[in-house]
């Protein structure tokens, strides 16, 4: 992890001086995670810009960004489903809809979403999705259900929620003696992960990742490579394209909640 | 993990016909952890048997089981710490200082030794430990001492008093970015892991092992060789030896805690 770069969302300003580029009227606009790019002109420090294939179309490629990123990544180098193995996907928001497709790449043969939303199934079969959990259609625990689905406890799980019981759930369910599970969401901060210590004992693993443990600077030019040998279809994450002009428009779609996935363009 | 064999401490009959093979008096004795070691004569499952090398002394290496195997394989096979790493145990008992021996053999440069009983810090240096954190000496968390000690945390840590608290500070006193944590220590049966999962997003994982990942028949025997080639020493892992008609003394011993080991020799 970088200790320079890493972006908290309190920072808000340059790191060398600690202040703003961005004003309106006088009054300091602050820097938001590190790239502020809602804006024609942007400043940032050197080691957040990554230099991508000049021929990608910028209104596609966009949406490579912490979302996509960290499902995609996710699964592709931290829960690394081996060929013809069993993945569970808690959530099929962007991240877990992106840790889909980067469980499908892998090679995963059964890919399993879990979701309280009954209507993201379908989208989700586009990204690789075989098959669907939805808790509510259970009594039994959903660790139980997907063990009775899979012989004992699924041999990959990512959990994209970021609610602590779905954490909690997407560790139980994975299989004894070598089972992963891969947590993405990101926590209420007063959240409490816990479970039986035993469950660790009978070799399973535990795994967090933060931006899917892409290198930015690095790994970003080869995700975009992905995308230009069609390895990765960038399109079916976009539900929605608004001017800048209508951008409330986006962040109420965004509100409304089930699944919609933006572009916001600047070339209005 | 094997669904057959794998010995819960209930079970104490034979797998074929559910049934013991001891008795005494026509009394039912139950069998103990698959072998029954502790009589002259037993039966046991095929499974449960390992073929080791014929010149291998018995009254030494019958030292390589369960706990010992266990902390070994846990940094062997599970932490597997980098030549030059940092190693923190957690727990200088018998599975403790085998975790240590492991850590030396995989070639860490610093093995802190975590304990509650400074006495065992002194013996603890013959199984590699080069440095050692009492908890009772700061008033700070144990996370934080390590931290402090390496720069951010240690690389790899094993915890061996199946302690919870132990447990977690473990966890969470490894390096974010590739921090690995192993879970060794049996917890008690009510006993809950807890710990915020933004510790998992920076980018550690936790592990948990049983018998140090080792797979019996095929790897004890390999265990055996590397006392055989001396890569591993196990006579100072015996600080007592007593004949079976003073069981109950090494009984006795072991429940005085201080760190003692002991054989009970059956050529008596």
């Amino acid at each position: 992890m970088c200790d320079l770069l890493r972006i908290n969302t309190d920072r808000g300003v340059m790191i060398g001086d600690g202040k703003s580029r961005f004003s309106i009227g006088g009054k300091p606009i602050y820097h938001f995670v590190g790239t502020s790019t809602f804006s024609e002109y942007t400043v940032m420090h050197v080691g957040c810009v990554a230099k991508i294939n000049p021929e990608a179309p910028l209104d596609k490629v966009c949406v490579l960004s912490c979302g996509i990123c960290t499902g995609l990544g996710a699964s592709i180098n931290v829960a690394k489903p081996p060929k013809g193995s069993t993945v569970a996907i808690f959530g099929l928001g962007a991240v877990g809809l992106a840790a889909a497709e980067g469980a499908r790449i892998a090679g995963a043969s059964r890919i399993i979403g879990v979701d309280l939303n009954a209507s993201r199934f379908e989208e989700a079969r586009k990204f690789g999705c075989t098959e669907f959990v939805n808790p509510k259609d259970h009594t039994k625990p959903v660790q139980q259900v997907l063990a009775d689905m899979t012989n004992g406890g699924v041999d990959r799980s990512v959990e994209c929620t970021g609610n602590v019981n779905a954490m909690i759930q997407a560790f139980e369910c994975v299989h004894d003696g070598w089972g992963v599970a891969v947590l993405v969401g990101v926590p209420h901060k007063d959240a409490e992960f816990k479970t039986h210590p035993m469950n660790f004992l009978n070799e399973r693993t535990l795994k967090g990742t933060f931006f899917g443990n892409f290198k930015p600077r690095t790994d970003l030019p080869n995700v975009v490579e992905m995308y230009m040998k069609k390895e990765l279809e960038v399109e079916k994450f976009i539900t929605h394209s608004v001017p800048f002009s209508e951008i409330n428009k986006a962040f109420d779609l965004m509100a409304k909640g089930e699944g919609i996935r933006c572009i916001i363009r600047m070339d209005n």
